[in-house]
C-alpha cells in the first residue's frame, strides 16, 4: 500500500478539448439521422449512475449501427484529435460517460444483434449493444444461459469495458474469464480481432484481456464472443437469517474454504431487507440475511444445500426458506437487484455513492464490519448488499447531491473503506471500474509504477488520447 | 484466417548483437560466483525441449537469487542494450531460450521459495524457480492443491510466461485463470506488482493477464500469486477403449456439451498406447483411449461417472478399468505425462516436432481426424496424446534431427494441421506459446493488425528490446 491518496474530488475536473465546426459537419454529413446534437440527447449520454455532480454533455452523439459505423466515426474524430466515449446503455457507476474533456459520444446501443450462436461449442458472439437480458432471451432455446449479472441490464460491451461480474461469479468468473475474444476498433479507426473461439489459447499477448477492463480507454468494442453454460438441470434459491453480519460473513467463508460450487451467495443487511420488502411487496424476515442459489444435478443440489445448513446452522443461521419454483426465485432475485433503486427511493431526491472493495476471503469479516462501524457512527443512511463469495461488498451511502456535507461524509467513509481493504491485499474495485471516481485509489493500490506502464500502454495504442480520456489514470 | 505463411525456418535466423566486456565485467563483479561464461552452462541455457538446430549459446548465465539481483542484472544489460533471457528450468517446446540475438540468460532456478501460503484465502505467492511438484508438496499439509499440470515439472514462472495448462485445465483452467497477481522486473529494471490477491478486481488494465503469456519479452517475472483449490473429497480415475478415435473424441464433445464437470479427459491413441505400455512396464489394453478423473464428493463423483459411462457406451466405449488408490492414479497419470518421453525414447537420436492446436469443441473430432490422415499418408512416425476436452491436442512427429527431409514432411503436417484449426476459429497454440517456431503462425491466426498491436506494447514497455527479443513476433 501506498501513501494514502486525497479524497476524491467531488466535482470532476473538466479539461474541455476543442470540437471543431468541420468535423460536427462532416460527423452530419456522414451519419444524417444517427448524428445528433439535441441537447436531451447529448445530456443523456454526458452521465451515468454515478453521483457526480454534471459536467457539459459532449458535444454530439453518433448512433453507430456497424462496425463500419464506428470506424468512419473513430476517423473522423481522430482527424480532429477529438475524444470518443463509447456509449451502451449508461448504467456504469463511476463516471465513465462523463465528457470531461468533451468530445464525441459514440453509442453502440443499435449494434443489438446476436451475431451466432455456437450452442454445440457453448459459444455465442454478439454485437457489443445487446443485453444480458436480451442475449439469455435469444439463447434460451439451446437450453444454455450467459451467468455474468451485474444486477443492472447492462449491455455486454459496456460489461466486458468495465470487467462486470455480479452474484454469479462465485461460481463461473466475471466478464475476465468469459470473453473468449474480441472484435474492437483501434484509436487510429482500424479494426483487429483480439482471440479465437477456441477455450484456452498460448498465441501471443492476451489482447482479450487487455481490452476487458479497459473502460473505453483503449478502443471500442464492435463485437464480443463470450461463453455460455449449459443451464443446470436442478437449481434451488435459499434464504437464511442470522443475529449478526459477523454469523452471515463466517458462513460464507467457511462455505468458500471447503470448496462448496455455490452458484450465489449474497449478503443483505437487516435495514436492507426492510427496504427490499418495502420495495418489492416480500415478507423477508428483517435480520441480515444470506441469499443463495445452488446449481448442478438434483443430487448435486441437495448435497451442497446440506453442506451450506450445516455451516449455517453452526453460524446461528436459521429460517432457512427454500425457493424452488423458477417463479419464486425470479422474484426474490428482481428484489436483490432492485436493493438499490429501494434504497434510492427510500430517500426522495437523493443519490448513492456506492463502494466496491473485494479482498480476500479470510479478511473479509474483519473488512466488513469495521465499516459497517464507521458508517453507523456518521448516522448516514446507507444500504449494504455484497457478491461476497468473493470477497466483494457495496456500501450505498444514501446522499442529498445538493449537501456537501453529506457528500464529504460518505466520500470519508469510502476512503477508510479503501485503505482498510488494500491494506488486507484486496482492491479499491471488484467489479466497477476505475471510471473518474477511483483514479487516486487505483493509484494507492496498484503503486505509482503500475499505473504509468498502463499510461505507458494507453500512450502507445491512443498516442493522441482521443478514446475516453480523463479516465482510469490521471494525465 | 489470413494468407498461409511459409514453413517455419527450421533453422532460426539468428542476428547476434554484441555483448561488451564492459557488461560481462560488470556483471562478473556484481554476481561473483552467480556469474559464469563456461561454456557447458551456457550451453544448458541456450536450448529447450524444442527441435530446432542449436543457435550460438548466451554469452553468460546469471543465477538470481532476489528481486534486486534480478533488478540489477536487466538494468546492467539494459545500460548496454543487451538482451535478457529468462530461464526456469528449461522445459520449454517452441525455442523460447535460444539466444536468437545474443544476450544473457537469467536464470531464476534459485528463487525457488514458497514465499507464502493463504491457506484461508486458497492462494499462495511463489518465486518463480519453485517447480509445480515442489509447490504441491509444500502446500499439501494445508489440504490445497495446485490443479495446473503441463506435464514436465516446469517452474511456476516459465509456467506462467508461456500461459500453461496441461490435463486439469478442463476443470480448473489454465494459467490465464489461476494467476492472481505477479510481481515483474521491467527492461528498466523496475520492479512493479500487477495485482492484489482479491478474487476478482476491476481495478484498471490488467497487468496481471498481459504479462500471462508474454514469454519473458515484457519483463522478468520474480513473484506469483496463485490460486489453490481444495483436495477433493473423492477423486476417481479410469480409462475406457475405443475402436475409434472418432468414438473416443464424440465421446468427449458430448461430456463437454452436457457440462460434466469432469476434471481431466485425454485421449491417447492407440499406437501410443503401445509405446507408454513399453516404457512404463504397463498392460493398458492397445485401442484408442480416455484416461479420465472424477474429482468432488463422494456422491458427486459417481454420479458424474455414470453419466460419462452411459455416454461412452453410446459410442462403443469399453473395458471401463477404475482406479480408485492414489498409487494407481500416479502410475497412470505418470504414464500418460511419460508418453513424450516413451515416444522420443521408441527412435533413438529422435527429436519429437509437437503440434499444438486448440479448436472449437464441436470441430475437434474433424480437426483431428483429418490430421490423423495426413499423417498416415506420409508414414512418419508419431504420437498423439490430448487435452481433448479443451479442444487442444497434440501430435509428436519423430524425426532424425538432421534429416532434412524428415523435418520438411513434419513441419508441413504441422503446416497443415495448424492451417485448419485456425479455418475451425481455433488457434496454432493452445498451450505452448509461439517462441520461435509459431510466429508465422501466430501472424496466420490474429492478423497483421493484431500482432501489431503486440509489437506496439512490447517497443512502449522495452523499446530497446532487451527482453526476449526475436520471439512471439518477428522485427
Amino acid at each position: 500500500m501506498n501513501a494514502p491518496t486525497p479524497i476524491a474530488h467531488v466535482t470532476p475536473e473538466v479539461h474541455l478539448r476543442e470540437v471543431p465546426a468541420a468535423l460536427l459537419a462532416a460527423l452530419k454529413d456522414r451519419f444524417g439521422a444517427q448524428f445528433s446534437e439535441a441537447l436531451a440527447v447529448r445530456e443523456q449520454h454526458g452521465r451515468d449512475e454515478s453521483a457526480f455532480t454534471t459536467v457539459p454533455p459532449p458535444a454530439a452523439v453518433v448512433f453507430a449501427e456497424s462496425t463500419t459505423d464506428v470506424q468512419d466515426a473513430v476517423k473522423l474524430c481522430a482527424q480532429y484529435k477529438v475524444p470518443v466515449i463509447p456509449f451502451g446503455v449508461g448504467s456504469s457507476l463511476e463516471g465513465h460517460l462523463l465528457a470531461v474533456q468533451g468530445g464525441i459520444s459514440l453509442d453502440v446501443g443499435r449494434m443489438n444483434k446476436v451475431l451466432s450462436i455456437n450452442a454445440e461449442d457453448l459459444t455465442v458472439t454478439v454485437q457489443p449493444g445487446v443485453t444480458r437480458k436480451q442475449l439469455n432471451e435469444e439463447v434460451k432455446s439451446t437450453g444454455l444461459f450467459f451467468p455474468i449479472d451485474p444486477g443492472a441490464d447492462a449491455s455486454l460491451g459496456g460489461m466486458t469495458a468495465t470487467r462486470a461480474s455480479g452474484t454469479n461469479a462465485v461460481r463461473y468468473g466475471t466478464m475476465r474469464e468469459n470473453v473468449l475474444a474480441l472484435e474492437v476498433v483501434t484509436a487510429r479507426g482500424e479494426v483487429v480481432r483480439t482471440g479465437t473461439r477456441a477455450k484456452k489459447s498460448s498465441a501471443g499477448y492476451d489482447l482479450t484481456r487487455l481490452f476487458v477492463g479497459s473502460e473505453g480507454t483503449l478502443g471500442v468494442i464492435t463485437e464480443v464472443t463470450l461463453r455460455l453454460y449449459p443451464l443446470p438441470e436442478a437449481v434451488s434459491a435459499a434464504t437464511c437469517s442470522f443475529p449478526t453480519i459477523a454469523d452471515a460473513v463466517n458462513t460464507v467463508i467457511q462455505i468458500i474454504q471447503l470448496g462448496v460450487p455455490i452458484a450465489r451467495v449474497e449478503l443483505i443487511d437487516a435495514n436492507t431487507v426492510g427496504l427490499v420488502n418495502r420495495h418489492s411487496k416480500l415478507n423477508l424476515r428483517e435480520q441480515h440475511m444470506l441469499l443463495m442459489e445452488f446449481h448442478g444435478s438434483p443430487a448435486g443440489v441437495r448435497e451442497q444445500a446440506e453442506t451450506v445448513q450445516d455451516i449455517a446452522s453452526e453460524h446461528q443461521g436459521a429460517g432457512f426458506e427454500w425457493a424452488d419454483t423458477p417463479e419464486e426465485r425470479t422474484r426474490l432475485w428482481t428484489a436483490r437487484h432492485n436493493a438499490y433503486f429501494a434504497a434510492v427511493q427510500s430517500k426522495p431526491g437523493c443519490r448513492a455513492i456506492s463502494t466496491d472493495t473485494c479482498v480476500p476471503i479470510s479478511r473479509l469479516a474483519d473488512c466488513l464490519l469495521d465499516s459497517v462501524a464507521e458508517a453507523d457512527a456518521t448516522g448516514i443512511p446507507y444500504f449494504l448488499v455484497g457478491h461476497v463469495g468473493d470477497g466483494n461488498f457495496h456500501f450505498g451511502y444514501l446522499i442529498d447531491p445538493d449537501s456537501a456535507e453529506e457528500r464529504a461524509t460518505a466520500e470519508a467513509l469510502n476512503h477508510q473503506l479503501v485503505a482498510r481493504a488494500i491494506a488486507m491485499d484486496g482492491t479499491c474495485s471488484g467489479e466497477h471500474g476505475v471510471g473518474l471516481h477511483k483514479m487516486g485509489f487505483l493509484r494507492d493500490e496498484a503503486g505509482e509504477g503500475a499505473v504509468q506502464m498502463m499510461r505507458t500502454i494507453k500512450h502507445a495504442l491512443d498516442p493522441d488520447n482521443i478514446m475516453n480520456p480523463g479516465k482510469v489514470f490521471g494525465a
